[in-house]
């Protein structure tokens, strides 16, 4: 018996549980984004900005997935949205099993959105699917222009990529322009928003197209 | 049977070549240092920074690492010393063995130091020796100051931090103070230096602590 068909065994029951999931958020109406990217590339900051934008309009609730800590889902439970911490305690990735479990702790019939930050890692979780209606990729400018290139399966697998931290553009050595192409030969269906979680800008717009997704679930 | 015990014999199995490429350093005098971060930390500036100081003094080969692309490699070559390129089709970390073959296209004997860029990735290269000399982690300050607690096994494996980009400081929510109390409570034998890869800041610093590790070899 090889690793790989042990991998594939993984991957394959991953799938059948994402399923279930998926069954489970469409029976609710409940809209799911996985967030992906490298670690501080900022999706915590964007999911408390976008938390911040839909305040009182829409329910929002929360997965935080990482390797170790609850900081993130202390970061989150500050804005009153009901919140859960999947620590994977060495695990790179997080797993349609761990989302189901989490999910016994949210009443989805109470959501709109469910945000489901994954553990920080440009290559793992691009490989697991756990039921989301979309993959949504952060990459910062601090990271360099060629990070698509390099790291070509979680943008090929996400619906949406966000160029986050543009505010620091004057002090670094990124082409924003560059991004955008290298992104686009990868994945030219990626929808991309240029935002900056400190100034806020682009996050209105970032709003404004995720609702619009919301409204056709 | 489980898939623990697979991981464990793949463990088992790096660990042997591991090993056999720690005795061909050492019967060559290479010291080597692996290189590993979150995508975008500056692994590669760090090369280049430290390519530039040890010029005519030191001789340094370099293997890179990537899930795709030899980007890394052509930036490197162009400091005119031996260059590798390892592309690992998709896996998210270096293995011994790929480093054993990568070895068949360099000339130890001729080499003071060998660095082996990883792929950029916080979690999964913490796992898997590749017979170096020590583990050098970068962070940058824009990643902000909780990754060790987030990701503590990489950092309690790495015997040096390097806390890179530091020229953005003023831009950034960072405390460096914070940075380094993390990371000492992670791994309190971890030595720091703080350095700036686009003003230089530190490198000096940096080099010479490596070079009397390099002569005690």
């Amino acid at each position: 018996m090889s690793v790989i068909t042990i991998e594939r065994k993984v991957l394959e029951k991953n799938d059948e549980i994402a399923s279930k999931n998926r069954e489970l958020f469409k029976k609710n109406k409940v809209f799911t984004a996985n967030l992906v990217s490298s670690p501080g590339s900022g999706k915590t900051s964007v999911v408390e900005k976008t938390l911040e934008h839909f305040k009182g309009k829409l329910k929002i609730s929360v997965i935080e997935g990482d390797v170790q800590t609850n900081l993130d889902a202390q970061r989150v439970s500050k804005y009153g949205v009901p919140v859960v911490q999947i620590v994977t305690n060495g695990s790179c990735h997080l797993e349609a099993k761990l989302v189901q479990d989490a999910l016994q702790n949210l009443k989805l019939e109470d959501a709109d959105v469910l945000f489901i930050e994954n553990v920080g890692n440009l290559v793992c979780p691009a490989a697991y699917d756990l039921g989301e209606d979309m993959k949504v990729v952060i990459a910062s400018t601090t990271e360099g222009d060629d990070k698509p290139l390099k790291y070509p399966r979680m943008f090929i697998n996400a619906s949406v990529l966000l160029i986050n931290k543009i505010d620091l553009i004057p002090y670094i050595n990124c082409n924003i322009e560059e991004l955008r192409k290298n992104a686009l030969q990868i994945n030219p269906k990626l929808e991309i928003f240029e935002v900056s979680c400190t100034t806020g800008d682009g996050i209105d717009k970032w709003c404004g197209w995720l609702e619009s997704k919301i409204q056709k679930k």
